[in-house]
């Protein structure tokens, strides 16, 4: 299954063609895909280059390890994501190793990370369905996380399935359709609230 | 100037080929590619899809625009930023309008979308220099920004300048060799600092 970005403006099929999918086929996500995933996060961009992300990743074929990460998500996301090859969580160093001060962009880069991710997954065949769903203080605990590592996200990674074999009860969000708001809503100019000069008119009137 | 990633594993181009550049030339960036890269931020995933992340931008053609948010960089910043053509803000919107509680992806999803815009500036040939180094009071009180919204980035873009067009001072930086922590510093399975299983060998060994 596809779901392509209605794009109002070309954007690079990398990106228009990323959607989170709730269903994956049985298929694993061989070593050397899952290595180069994790390459192309490790190239984003940080604040001072502090490469504030972490992750945990568990592939089905790790049972204990994948239960593990699995019992971390909020459950409405177990029911779909148990599903998924590859589980991981997003995790982030919150001070700078260096002084110890709080790292303001650490979330923010794990984003970061977390995008590079997507786009080789998405070049490599696979889907990523990225969630805020997981319930922090389990993996806290389960992992003994350090004070200055905070878990922010969890991933499912693997290859999507057809809408025909997506479980019934989730039809209907996997083929809900994919809206965003309009650049003038949130790129703005001089003025917040105001659109930037340069969102010059609208490619759909 | 180029300065693709020394990647262990082999990446896509556009991912390889991303670097922040210190330096730009004096082209201007056409108003069609500026709206592809919001346009690619766009789509980005978010958290419930509240697309939480907000942009100012401000073109070297709009005087008064781009020196006001030239002036919310810190010096350093200043100094080489303000050579580049564009320049935006990255923000977030910290609560979820539908019931006004804290949306904890916010700053991790503005990474998202600041990822997918750069994304699609590498392949238009443009280069995107982030920076966490701004003066978030000056921002929040020259927009007059609502209590709920968070300046938290800078965005300097346009085409990278060759080294020997780059400011003396700059080029040092400039050429300074790539570098990161290798995945099993960051990517861990069962235990917390544990390589993940998966990370089987070196491919430089």
């Amino acid at each position: 299954m596809r779901k392509p970005a209605p794009a109002d403006w070309p954007i690079h099929p990398l990106l228009a063609e990323r959607w989170s999918p709730y269903a994956f086929t049985d298929e694993g996500v061989a070593e050397e895909e899952l290595m180069a995933l994790f390459e192309a996060a490790r190239w984003a961009a940080s604040s001072y280059n502090e490469q504030p992300w972490r992750f945990i990743v568990a592939r089905r074929e790790e049972p204990a390890a994948f239960a593990k990460v699995l019992s971390c998500l909020v459950p409405f996301n177990q029911g779909w994501a148990g599903r998924a090859p590859v589980l991981a969580l997003g995790l982030v160093q919150t001070l700078r190793p260096g002084d110890g001060s709080p790292n303001a962009a650490a979330q923010h880069d794990l984003g970061l990370a977390a995008a590079s991710l997507t786009v080789e997954a998405t070049h490599r065949g696979l889907s990523v369905h990225q969630m805020s769903g997981i319930v922090a203080d389990r993996i806290r605990d389960a992992w003994a996380l350090p004070d200055d590592v905070l878990p922010l996200t969890a991933l499912a990674i693997g290859y999507a399935a057809s809408l025909a074999a997506t479980r019934e009860d989730l039809r209907d969000r996997q083929r809900r359709p994919r809206e965003r708001q309009r650049l003038p809503g949130f790129v703005f100019g001089e003025r917040w609230g105001e659109p930037a000069p340069f969102l010059v008119g609208d490619p759909r009137d």
